[in-house]
């Protein structure tokens, strides 16, 4: 009957994949006893409750499996055949590649690969630290479906190391191992040993070379169950199999020939037409799946309540519903004269950790640079799955994937490192933003004005390409207040954000505001009478505006200066608003130690952009300011000739 | 005598530290004996032709460890002590991280972790397919030291995966390996065994953990030397031997005290003043490698010579000249009707790898889809080293970094993915364009109209952030005119490139012109008399804006048509050539399927951009385009009322 079952998840796949007119055939074939094995023999989850927190989790780490992976959500309960009949169409809930929250049991968005095993990560390392603080109610598994492609990308390699570092025994991954990826035979680019590979980071490994997948398969996670280590099941499968291309990369990303389906259903035994209701292979497969995670979640609904009874703080309901006393406002932190950002960030941070246990991040082997690290927390280790501190190691696209992986289960999650850096881990930023998780990545170290480590640590179009990413709030704060402001939206909005801040030192300016950040832009000098100039600033630069207009008030000069820690949230009010800020007709002049892009909206020329388009250099930190025109002299002459 | 060159060393080192006020001790003390036994007993160079083609490589990947690399090369002969004394000033050849081009003796700009390393194995394979080429005059090592660091970034782990199967025996990697990292000891990070993981790659692995390591680390170079295997070294070192912080992160990233350096110096006995000169230890070391060396260029010259009497043809004169004859003109390759971009750019590359060897690279798995296979050019790979199709799997970054490695041995580079999957190479795509190499990143599936694969698919902001990046010269074709056209800025600026291309079919235009994609933007469609409007537009959106404009002709309406294959170009023109495109005063409206960032410069008004700012959605193309507004009729629409 599992056959059986297999059989029928590989024929309705195909129907969608023939009825859209693309999709990927050959995964499909190929993984459908993985899949099938995982949901009908492990796999504890409620399609009716398809959030509940402690299920299962399961990723579809070779995202364009997506076919493979909405048939079985069908037969498990999850999507109606109606779904499945509009795979790939606009508006329906069986996108191209899975996407979290468009459809039930997907428990990430997936398509570029190796993000998902990555993410998954993240999901395992979240269970160990629920798990630690509600060990009753908290006890789920992690399984991960993936490719060769996905072990081919290096993020792979870098979450491997990192989950065998930290004995992450929660975590599952089955490996459609074919030798066979999207241009051909991996002959040419991947012939590792990719178990040895696995045995080195530190996991647990077990190979499926046989017949009888399904038992096979079925033992393999039975043991991997009981492993103290990650565990990475080898599943040796054929691409495609059965198709009249089965173990090419043609079978891989094209829809099958009419011909070719007709004797694959024939093979398979399944004569029937497209999509086809086999009530009874359905109810085989669902009832598996009921009897095993029906009793199991009525069991986890009266511990539950239980706790609930027992915990009058509830500490399970506030982390779920994220509700924590956050009232933020001047009250919450003395602020200093004069701080270097990155500092004031750390007190804001752990100001925030007293008071809710939602942040849990760390840092890409930059606490000590990026000041991130949260005192009496401890280290996420394998001998405290409670410590909100994650040592990351030099793996910034990890962090990143991890990250989303602990927002998806609930957490506020955070990663640090330098902004330059930041372009490592842009395909996870770029996935937070579509998954709209409340990830927060703090980089630091965001100009030229980090010297003499050269052109390579210096930012310059990172910034502006990070406010380009739709989707994704980003704050670069002028003082501690605006720190606080920016956390404040970050914990009220609940959004993919991005936190600039820098190394250097600054005052604690008089008129920002934490209120205001959630304007993205507010003056923060008056003019005097009328307006001669409008200098428009973000960060560090806010400081300097600030300087220039005082000096060039002495020239007789009025001039009116507007802190902007988000364009973002600028650009989402009205235009009213943003006329008050900058009125029409007034010269605006923006200082920005980044490059231009983006910035032009708001001056009427581009020659009043202050701004850096080129690579920085090695040097101390106020010879490379002077040499790129940005010294507080220099700045001050530039707006001089402007005005 | 070896052990006073490298205590003398390590005491330059830390000298140049002190007085930048700046700088890594950690590494200089720890790897000190590495880098000595590289240089002393194994490199073959010439510091009076630092760039010999035949010199040896060496990657310093670890690149914080730039004091230690510099004080080496004093020795050996590059640099002079007022080298060392400029350390990390503004303007010196002593820049805070190693930089091609600007410092002789330096192969590869590092900084970025696992970077340097992955270009390492760029080098490696272009060594290869010279050795092919020309057996008698290309036989270099590239060696490569690397820290803890370089190793946890993934991009380590796809360049090794691909080295082993591409059985790279000409690679020797060292590793410095201490088990301490910016933040602190590895544990919480690292615990990963780091030689099984190489050999699961497919590397001979060694270990030097001795007393006597200066002949350890030689014997295991020779050992190297006969492997069929890239060979990995793990030399056990104490990060910051020697001093007061040994073993601690404490050592790695700041200037050691005054106390700190007296005791430290006395313990390598070396009382003298900072930067003392000992010519006896200069001495030994330079003779060491000018017996080595210099016999060796002598019989290369010999070898070169007798080549060049030998072969008329001169091709590794013409090779290091890059002299071919690539006149670039409309009877280079014949325009069909109509045609999809990336199928004419297939045309394009294949007519021009037929008339010069330097085009070498290849794709991240997606030759089938982007098109960029060079036929009868065979493929690159253990079994064929003269191939020119390099098989990179799917490993968008370490292609990124292989592919500096090739430009920097005097090919043009190029590889190909999806201009959504850009993101995983963007650090590359920047090492290109800080080290100018001539670098060309091929993107295709440039916009929303991939359509069902969903919004992971679908790039929005990847074109307008390649655009930012400081020199990198951008291209975005609309048809295989203009693809021949920046094939041509591309063999004649030489400088890093990026070229986005459309896999949708559009018509070969009336009025594009080869010869003018060198000035960025210029007319395709002239008005008749006065200008209503001017459509600026780029790729495929030139053909929709010209039938924009013919549609609204019949409304009346005059417009001109401007195609921008390269806006980084059309920057560079003159104002005068500018104003005649673009008059000033007439209205501008840009389609471009892509983010506004940058765009800002050509209108007035931030709503003539008819531009996309959002993620895309899964769905037919023809469904994605109409939902975002980018249907021909929709655009026809928004023009109509912009008019």
């Amino acid at each position: 009957m599992d056959n059986n079952v297999v059989a029928y998840i590989k024929s309705l796949s195909i129907d969608m994949i023939n009825k859209a007119g693309s999709g990927h055939p050959g995964i499909v074939l190929s993984a459908a006893p993985i899949i099938y094995t995982i949901y009908a023999k492990h796999m504890n989850v409620n399609p009716k409750n398809p959030n509940w927190i402690n299920r299962d989790r399961f990723i579809m780490s070779a995202g364009h499996g997506s076919a493979l992976l909405y048939s079985t959500l069908y037969m498990a309960g999850f999507l109606s055949m109606g779904d499945l009949k509009d795979f790939r169409k606009i508006d329906s809930r069986t996108p191209g590649h899975p996407e979290i929250g468009l459809t039930p049991g997907v428990d990430m968005s997936t398509g570029p690969l190796g993000s998902g095993l990555a993410s998954a990560v993240g999901i395992a390392i979240a269970e160990k630290k629920l798990n630690f603080n509600f060990p009753e109610l908290i006890d789920y598994y992690t399984y991960v479906l993936c490719s060769d492609g996905d072990l081919m990308e290096g993020v792979s390699y870098e979450v491997a190391s990192l989950a065998g570092t930290l004995k992450l025994n929660n975590l599952i991954v089955l490996y459609d191992s074919n030798n066979i990826s999207l241009d051909g035979s991996t002959n040419y680019t991947f012939t590792e040993n990719v178990r040895e590979r696995f045995e080195a980071l530190g996991w647990y490994t077990i190979l499926v070379d046989s017949k009888n997948k399904i038992n096979d398969i079925d033992k393999a996670i039975k043991k991997a169950k009981k492993s103290m280590l990650p565990t990475f099941i080898e599943v040796k499968t054929i691409l495609g199999e059965g198709s009249l291309l089965e173990n090419s990369n043609k079978v891989h990303g094209k829809p099958l020939t009419k011909e070719d389906i007709t004797q694959l259903k024939k093979k398979l035994k399944f004569y029937e037409n497209p999509f086809n209701v086999n009530k009874e292979l359905l109810d085989y497969f669902r009832t598996q799946i009921s009897n095993r995670s029906g009793k199991k979640y009525n069991e986890w609904m009266e511990k539950y309540n239980d706790y609930v009874l027992k915990n009058p703080s509830n500490a399970i309901e506030k982390f779920i519903n994220q509700s924590y006393d956050l009232v933020l406002n001047e009250k919450s932190i003395t602020f200093k004269k004069k701080e270097t950002i990155r500092d004031a960030n750390n007190r804001v941070m752990n100001m925030l950790s007293k008071r809710t246990p939602l942040l849990f991040g760390g840092s890409a082997d930059l606490f000590e640079s990026t000041k991130t690290y949260l005192e009496e927390k401890g280290n996420f280790s394998k001998d405290n799955y409670n410590g909100s501190n994650i040592w990351f190691g030099v793996r910034e696209h990890a962090m990143g994937s991890i990250l989303n992986g602990i927002a998806a289960t609930g957490y506020m999650s955070f990663g640090s490192t330098f902004l330059s850096f930041s372009d490592y881990m842009r395909p996870s930023i770029r996935m937070s933003s579509l998954m709209n998780l409340p990830v927060t990545y703090i980089f630091t170290h965001d100009s030229i004005s980090v010297g003499s480590d050269g052109p390579t640590h210096q930012p310059i179009e990172q910034l502006a390409s990070l406010r380009m990413i739709p989707n994704l709030t980003v704050y670069r704060p002028a003082d501690i207040k605006e720190i606080l402001g920016s956390w404040k939206c970050i914990f009220e909005l609940k959004k993919p954000s991005a936190l600039i801040i820098s190394k250097s030192e600054t005052y604690t300016l008089r008129d920002t505001d934490i209120e205001k950040v959630k304007y993205g832009a507010y003056t923060v000098l008056k003019e005097r009478k009328k307006i001669d100039a409008i200098l428009l600033a973000t960060g560090t630069e806010v400081e300097t505006a600030v300087m220039v207009a005082l000096e060039l008030e002495k020239e007789g000069k009025d001039i009116r200066v507007v802190s902007m820690p988000s364009m973002t949230l600028f650009k989402n009010t009205t235009l009213k608003y943003r006329n008050e800020i900058l009125p029409v007709g007034k010269k605006v002049i923006v200082i920005e130690a980044g490059s231009s892009f983006g910035l032009r909206d708001f001056v009427s020329n581009g020659r009043y952009l202050i701004t850096l388009n080129e690579f920085g250099t090695s040097g101390s930190s106020d010879e490379v300011l002077d040499r790129m025109n940005f010294s507080l002299e220099k700045i001050i002459d530039r707006v001089r000739k402007l005005l």
